[in-house]
């Protein structure tokens, strides 16, 4: 596909490159803090950037009226209306989280959850040791699955881990673990394109990525 | 309950004493190699013995006219017809694992293989020096699940170690792994509780330990 | 060996009487709270019990003048220093933990600390859900290791876990992880009789459980 | 530092570069299949190349009079004594395997062996998927260790991990596993730093980077 990215030079945007050049993608359009580029129309939009760069985002989208993925964390709650109020007219993927194995770990934990709601559970979280806040935003993911119950959830700072995250539920008896570790950015940038795969087949609509990585598989869980 | 036991001196037997004595369940009836012992009928009858004692156990199950879990492995297919033929009047449930949380480690492997088809996988199975084959029966339960892939496969034999079982997928840039740890042989004698507990609800019928584990909550899934 | 045991009835008493059994050693004397049980004279005392039975154990090392091994917790100094007196007469180990493992965990944590003291440090515990303290008393031993440098220590409390004790090092790309896993309390009754076999060997003194698994091999080190 | 790099465009040589820049060591000569380039003359040369590679490597080596690190893997034993007679004039470090974490690992596993000589003992190694020999060299250079006794050794090779390797040391109760995990390349790159600052205050000699660990360190072991 052709597409165009919104915060190429960023470290998430360079993986974005890297993985969609592998997959025969061509860059087409970028838009950056060092200005603007283009070749040709884009079919798709990526969105790697600041919240900073959303108006301007959002106004490229309409002129290339394409869809757009959106992977920029720490949007407003008006950028979320915009985001929706553009997806009536064309496909828009957001998430804060594009790791498919991570989606994966939170449906392990909710099935696990359902199946032995009286067993013991402790979430454990690692990332390097840059990472300021405890816990992880992921961790709160997972512990938002167990609703108002209280979760014991650790966090360990390490080296340059980029991101493990463990479930552990256990009777008297017998412990079952469920457990993530990201190796590398890379993963992020194949969820995007997964997404971009995903909403080029659609019309329109509002998707988060659990709805990318689970939607085609409903059917047969 | 009030519950019968063949093999009442083996270590699986002794747990289940353990267990159900706990949960105030009364042992009124025990089969073994030192001879037979009755206090009064039996609503239940458990079965952790031997193949050689199957005879005598099917020939008490129709004496008490009650519903039976077999625990006991090894049986023939001549066994398994029996206890079929047994299951059309009181109901029986029949397993060589009686974890509940293996069950659970098979269901989220299948699902994650449902999700994840093209992802690596490879199985890790650890137990005490003592056990001789490899891999572990429950490791090729594992392997079961999928198909005629074949799934590298590596055993461990450390020091006394009741039973560990990892199952690993990866994908570029990620791995989720779902481990089971058994703790003790007490799980197993659990496993037989809910079963009895699953059993006493039912006319008639032939059950697995997955049935006990999952059939109530196959609506939420 | 023959052997005399104060607490014999308490879980690590009856793990040290099997334990001692298989290495064809003799309980022939016995003090608990059920009362006194004598056969013949001890050739060593075993001490699993309270701090309250601190005063009759002591007197009765006294009576049999022979070595002792005291792995009751909570002792108070003035214990200690009656130890310390009675081991100018005969030899004493006194230890709040008897795995060899944890000894091993805690020598290779001081060597990796020497080798890279530059490193993050984060130490994990995990025991059953009924223990109350956080973190362990042996993690506590493990933090030691650091002086005054503060160490991130997690803890966690899954069904019966028996105790796991996980130190991690990192360096920015690398991550070396020391994990001790204790399967059952038998550990500890090992301990006790590397300990016995120990000191029936020295005329006097007061030993530590480090000493007994290290001092043989300090010279090959 | 001023330094010289031979095989500067492979993944390795692209590693040394930013960790090199990064501690304000300049490049000031390469040499490559694309050609060479000299800005001045380096104070020390660093091979990150292919055999092929290693006449024209000390043929530089000599005519700069440069202390030089070696990271090529594969040399013939023929190349190892060229090194050994250039080290009677300038030193040298030559290793395999420039890992600290790795070295730290052998030298626990050493340790804990000397103590535990009668304990069962397994290793395992996880490795990316592109990784065709098995096991790893790591894994056979722990496996030395334990000289002629065979050590049960498994390989597991999924997505793209680095590269971790765990010993587990087991007796009846316990298991003391020493775990390293390798995040990225950079880790080696940093290895190869560490041998550069260590090399530059010899006059000559023969290294392996097991020295460079270490040697300073021996006095206070």
């Amino acid at each position: 596909m052709k597409y165009g990215l919104v915060g190429a030079s960023g470290k998430l945007g360079k993986e974005v490159i890297n993985v969609f050049t592998e997959h025969n993608s061509e860059l087409v359009f970028s838009f950056d803090i060092q200005g603007e580029w283009k070749q040709s129309e884009p079919e798709i939009l990526i969105d790697c950037s600041l919240p900073e760069a959303f108006d301007k985002m959002i106004s490229l989208a309409k002129e290339f009226n394409v869809p757009i993925i959106v992977a920029t964390t720490g949007l407003s709650e008006e950028n979320i209306n915009q985001l929706k109020k553009f997806a009536e007219r064309r496909p828009v993927v957001q998430s804060y989280n594009f790791s498919i194995g991570i989606q994966i770990l939170l449906e392990l934990t909710k099935s696990t959850y359902r199946k032995l709601p009286e067993w013991d559970v402790e979430i454990s979280e690692t990332h390097h040791r840059f990472k300021k806040d405890k816990p992880s935003g992921t961790a709160k993911m997972i512990q938002n699955i167990f609703g108002n119950r209280e979760i014991n959830t650790t966090s360990h700072r390490l080296g340059n881990v980029t991101g493990d995250h463990t479930v552990s539920f256990a009777g008297l008896g017998e412990v079952i673990s469920i457990q993530h570790r990201a190796l590398s950015r890379r993963t992020f940038a194949e969820g995007i394109l997964k997404s971009a795969e995903f909403v080029l087949k659609k019309e329109n609509g509002f998707f988060s990525f659990t709805d990318v990585v689970f939607e085609n598989k409903s059917m047969e869980r």
